[in-house]
């Protein structure tokens, strides 16, 4: 560790950063500077010397210069939507928030790309896309926030990775300010480049930590021409994994989406969220929320789909099944998945885990993990959801349904405890502690039960060849 | 630069070497030793001290720690198919065959996904998972013989990118042997997985300079179950970029090959490997071979491309076009792309140029590319074939169509002036001068050109942070 600067370095340090930015591009007030500071889950809160918000990668490249010299720590931040505490900016540190380098640079409709710079919404680059009769296939609840330049930094899922990979996928060159201060123009729209290192995956899904993502140029696919939304009940997680290799192989890989829910979604959103939604007549202990699209015209998904489903519900794979027939009836198929965060958040307690094992072993996760939950707090609920296609499950559970605040308190006493079960299995399954959320500073401890020590050894020393002085996103990813 | 080893710690070495693999393991019969020594194309030939060829990780890595603890420098190899000289062990070295290691592990049809060996033959690869009603979707000229492992180290290309993606974007996980002799087990068989920095895109394309990749769990895709191939007569490059836009558009993203080749491929077949082979009744100055694939039943995808391709006559796009109506039929549209490899070593003197612009500018190129061949030699006869779907041209140029020995010298001697030429055209269209096949030793100067010195200052501190003493693979990819 360097010795942290003087006040006297500090102060003049700011003042020069005030001088390069101007009013627009330095939050000073309070108020103003709120939303950048409190996590999306709003468990912790940053107390950085200044909130910056350069609007060009020049200015970004003079703030990492000004502040490297100073010696004074960055934090980059996107939309601050991340749940891992990965745009949390600790004491002494400076939050470099990139919202305002927000231009889209080009669409090239012919080559499929388009380059944009870090603070884009990732709804405004869906938007671009389709704009030109092309799609930009990453898809996630905060879309509507969070931004390119976030996504990429932390290698962003969402509903659409079964089909097209996660956001690293996506992507055909970067610009990144280093942490020296200069600047990399890697930003290439090349389909096939082998000339030596791929240097833009140093930089993919290393929150901030190794230089500052400032635009990217992003690969575009056409437009789906139809889809299919689609909610089913299901026996269980296995008879799902045999439902959705089936469609796979009827639709020509045409699964965009496969999410799977517990009864919970559907109870839990009549009783936390006031919202009576059961599209079918009989409960089921698990649902599968499934999207397929095809590139052609013309309404032969839609048979396909039936024809799959009816011969699924033959196998007993599917108990019962319903197709939205308009837009509407597809939101409403969806916010069933989607009330499932706001959900956990209504109960008063719950505990959240984003893991991911083999596809194959979901059923077997889902199983050992809740007798662990069980073993630990016998009256804890646990609501395994999400992407199925992937192997990634949030595996979240809410407080035991009692009225004593003993029990709550008892529960979330052992969250620790029930983390470490959890993770254990999911270790013991050769899966991943963080499946698409990233690291942060939220499960840096857990690192080092999940990797080898071979691989934080190799970790560690990229972080200091890139970063020697520990001065981009300090305390994030790797263990102290 | 480390001094060389001493004659005695040199024979020391190749005796433990000896003991630790057995006769099986090191190759020391001058004839068997060939086929590792001389390259491909036959330019160059390998003189190293010993040919290894280890039959498991575990000897891999014995192999790496005696000849790092000797100080002799080794050269990974897979099939030897390269072409550019990335497998040529110079003097002092030892060649490290990894064909031995040609094991597959484990096939999870349900997971969709693969384990196998470096030594593994692609085409091998390709029918394991053809065995479980799956696909690996990466295909090549070599890939009777080329090994998965070699495809991996250098990011192999072919065929399929433009539908699938490039050798790396079919890997989930790695195993490692690091030139320090530790092995890295990051066999992970994860699609999303956030846990800090993703090392595997380190050793990806490297070509061995960075480890030898001893084996890789890769990902699987549904087996398509329609396939249709056209040949196509096209009035230009620009033409055939507008059919490409419409056909993906049309049969929503199935075009799963779309390669370039110009009336040479037909009158080169016919004078140079007496094949005569021209399927379609007129000339024409153009011709796309195309495949497009499916993955539902039924031969919706016929009635698509007819459709397809008769609306993009009438546009002006396509000039002339025939359907293979059997697989008989379809192999002798393909041997028409396939000779052009075969073409250019019977023309006796022929210049190569692997080589990707953004696929917009494709035209461009070719046009600029072959006015500075005309400046340069006035009778030269480019042929720019290949993967016109991701940009990728094979700028190939025949020598000059005469009988006089002084033409065809004249137009070697300037071998070197039209490379950069050609590359100079690539670079300012914002190009790469190895789109597929690397860098190897041989585009090794013209690296320097091609990338900025930021880059090639951070691709020689990852060399120098991960093989300090440059034992892995040297004098490859990064300059002198």
């Amino acid at each position: 560790m360097t010795t942290p600067p003087s006040d006297d370095t500090v102060r003049r340090c700011l003042a020069a950063l005030t001088d390069l930015l101007g009013p627009a591009g330095i939050v000073t007030d309070a108020e103003a500077q709120a939303p950048y500071l409190a996590e999306a889950r709003g468990n912790a809160v940053s107390t950085p010397l200044a909130v910056l918000r350069p609007s060009t990668t020049e200015e970004v490249a003079a703030v990492v210069r000004l502040t490297a010299e100073a010696g004074i720590a960055l934090v980059p931040q996107g939309g601050n939507t991340g749940l891992v505490g990965g745009a949390l900016a600790g004491r002494g540190t400076v939050l470099l928030n990139l919202g305002r380098l927000n231009r889209i640079r080009e669409v090239d409709a012919l080559d499929h790309t388009m380059t944009v710079e870090a603070g884009v919404i990732l709804a405004t680059v869906q938007q671009a896309a389709h704009d030109v009769d092309l799609m930009f296939p990453l898809s996630l609840g905060a879309e509507g926030s969070c931004t390119i330049g976030g996504n990429l930094s932390t290698n962003a899922g969402g509903i659409l990775t079964l089909r097209y990979g996660n956001a690293r996928a996506q992507v055909l060159g970067l610009e990144v300010v280093l942490p020296d201060g200069r600047v990399w123009n890697g930003l290439r729209r090349l389909r096939k480049d082998n000339t030596g290192y791929d240097l833009k995956h140093l930089f993919l899904g290393a929150e901030g930590t190794l230089g500052v993502i400032t635009a990217a140029t992003l690969s575009l696919v056409p437009r789906p021409r139809q889809m299919e939304t689609a909610l089913v009940a299901v026996p269980d997680v296995t008879a799902a994994l045999r439902l959705l290799k089936r469609l796979r192989q009827a639709s020509g890989d045409a699964v965009s989406a496969f999410e799977i829910m517990p009864r919970f979604a559907i109870e839990g959103a009549a009783r936390y969220l006031g919202e009576h939604n059961d599209p079918l007549s009989e409960p089921s202990p698990w649902y599968v929320l499934i999207e397929l699209t095809a590139g052609t015209p013309g309404d032969a998904l839609r048979d396909t789909v039936e024809s799959a489903l009816g011969e699924a519900m033959e196998a007993g794979e599917v108990t019962d099944a319903t197709l939205a027939a308009s837009g509407d009836q597809r939101q409403k198929l969806w916010r069933l998945r989607e009330g499932l965060p706001e959900i956990g958040r209504k109960v008063g307690g719950a505990l959240h885990h984003d893991v991911a094992v083999p596809v194959s072993r979901t059923p077997q996760f889902i199983e050992r993990a809740n007798a662990a939950v069980a073993a630990l707090c016998p009256g804890a609920r646990p609501y395994p959801f999400g992407h199925l296609g992937d192997g990634n499950i949030h595996y979240n559970i809410a407080r035991p349904d009692t009225d004593d605040p003993a029990d709550r308190d008892a529960f979330l006493a052992q969250g620790g405890a029930i983390m470490r079960a959890v993770h254990d299995v999911v270790l013991d399954l050769e899966g991943s502690i963080s499946a698409e959320h990233g690291i942060g500073n939220k499960k840096r401890e857990e690192l080092a039960r999940a990797r080898s020590s071979l691989e934080i050894d190799m970790m560690a020393r990229l972080k200091r060849l890139l970063d020697p002085r520990d001065l981009m996103n300090p305390g994030k990813i790797l263990p102290q």
